[in-house]
């Protein structure tokens, strides 16, 4: 059986103490260096196979500061403060010595509360009834997923600007992986750049910092299997290079498994 | 004239580098600690004074690594990378030579673009129409604050549950202090605990992470002046000891200068 691409692009080897070493592969390309997720995801790997993890992840933020390159990378995974339940990682990503990414997480052993989910999924036709993303419009990392927009697609053909930066859509990876909590957070970096939406037109645009807020248990990501998210994405404000953006991802049977909240370069 | 006490609050006298030292005193008191929105607006105030910092705020996460005591601490802040119109940061705070805080931000130079806002502001009546709230219920911090709901109220007298977290809330800092970046964190972090707005009744309730978007540049905050903001904030699922909260902050002619994204423990 061959590797899944995701496992192999967030695939860590433990130098000492904190320290990681990676390599970044072609698999997960966009237009210039990786796709921001899978950065992310494997920023989180670092502290999910740290020898002292606590817990799960409740939030993660990471932070692009500059380019990554096809190669070696190293992921510096520091517990900067660990209490009876709860624990704060400060995470480094280095090309050549440089910084590519930094990135805080909190993770934290949960236990049964008062529990209430607010915010339902949007009504959508099923997975099956829409058709997935025409691939000559979009960057290579998104052969790794299965996209399939409902509302608020991307056509540069047509090129016909949208009043609403709203976006739904079903993702899951392809071919299909059960979810954990890695997937998961590359996943919420799934969308196209709000701005993308808007102009229907590509112009030069990245995320500098998303945070993911993990709703999930693990049990409910067991339950998701590797069936098909819904997704919905919409930007407040867009103003002066920057546009900001939020997301909600359900699953199959309408549970709300993650938020992303994320602020986008766009140069327009 | 006397000295704001937020100015007295954020005030650091640098060491040597990278390094800050602050004093904490009660005036920002909340039920365990600090209020966070100041610990935020402190760590933020960090950046701001630093000889090298390029830019103004696009993005700040905050994370609550454990509590902090009155008297004497220290801020490090570390420029991590920085690029030719962007900067990112490294933040921690320390007592007693442990980490209570961590911090990362993103600053930029920003140039004008492509603009437009499409998360309006709420309709509401005018904040001179409305009641401050009862200072018998509010914890200290909330002193230095002018804060009126329109929606979403905190009663416990009276303990009623409600169906939904959404609140609605004037909000400026009293005596009146004219705006800028480090006041705008701080109010960001103004909202009650959405568990104690649906439960109508305190609980065991904190920060763990809050991230902030700043959309507002340096003239809309001087617009703004010492006006009060309109704001907005609602939870989109709790579970297992942790509830989201997304905040948005509107100025008085309606402009999205800031939304707020946190996770906050809860035991009940």
């Amino acid at each position: 059986m061959t590797k899944h691409n995701f496992d192999e692009a967030i695939q860590l080897a433990p130098v000492e103490g904190n320290l990681f070493a990676g390599v970044l592969t072609e698999s997960y390309n966009n237009m210039v260096g990786p796709f921001g997720g899978i950065t992310a995801a494997t920023l989180l790997q670092a502290v999910m196979i740290h020898p002292e993890r606590l817990g799960t992840p409740v939030s993660l933020t990471v932070n692009f500061a500059g380019p990554l390159s096809l190669g070696e990378f190293t992921i510096e995974a520091t517990p900067m403060r660990t209490n009876n339940s709860t624990q704060h990682w400060f995470i480094v990503q280095r090309q050549d010595g440089v910084v590519t990414t930094t990135a805080s997480a909190f993770f934290a052993l949960r236990k049964d509360t008062w529990a209430e989910q607010e915010l339902a999924m949007p009504s959508a036709p099923s997975a099956e009834t829409v058709a997935p993303v025409a691939a000559r419009f979009t960057p290579h990392w998104v052969e790794n997923y299965d996209i399939r927009f409902v509302e608020g697609g991307f056509d540069p053909a047509k090129a016909e600007p949208r009043d609403s930066s709203r976006s739904v859509m079903w993702v899951r990876e392809k071919p299909e992986r059960l979810l954990d909590f890695q997937s998961l957070t590359a996943i919420g970096d799934s969308f196209f750049p709000r701005m993308f939406i808007r102009h229907q037109t590509p112009m030069p645009a990245g995320t500098v910092s998303i945070t993911l807020q993990f709703h999930a248990t693990q049990t409910e990501l067991q339950e998701a299997g590797s069936a098909f998210l819904l997704a919905s994405a919409q930007a407040n404000r867009a103003q002066q290079n920057y546009a900001d953006q939020t997301a909600h991802f359900w699953s199959p049977t309408g549970k709300l498994l993650l938020t992303s909240h994320q602020m986008v370069y766009f140069k327009h």
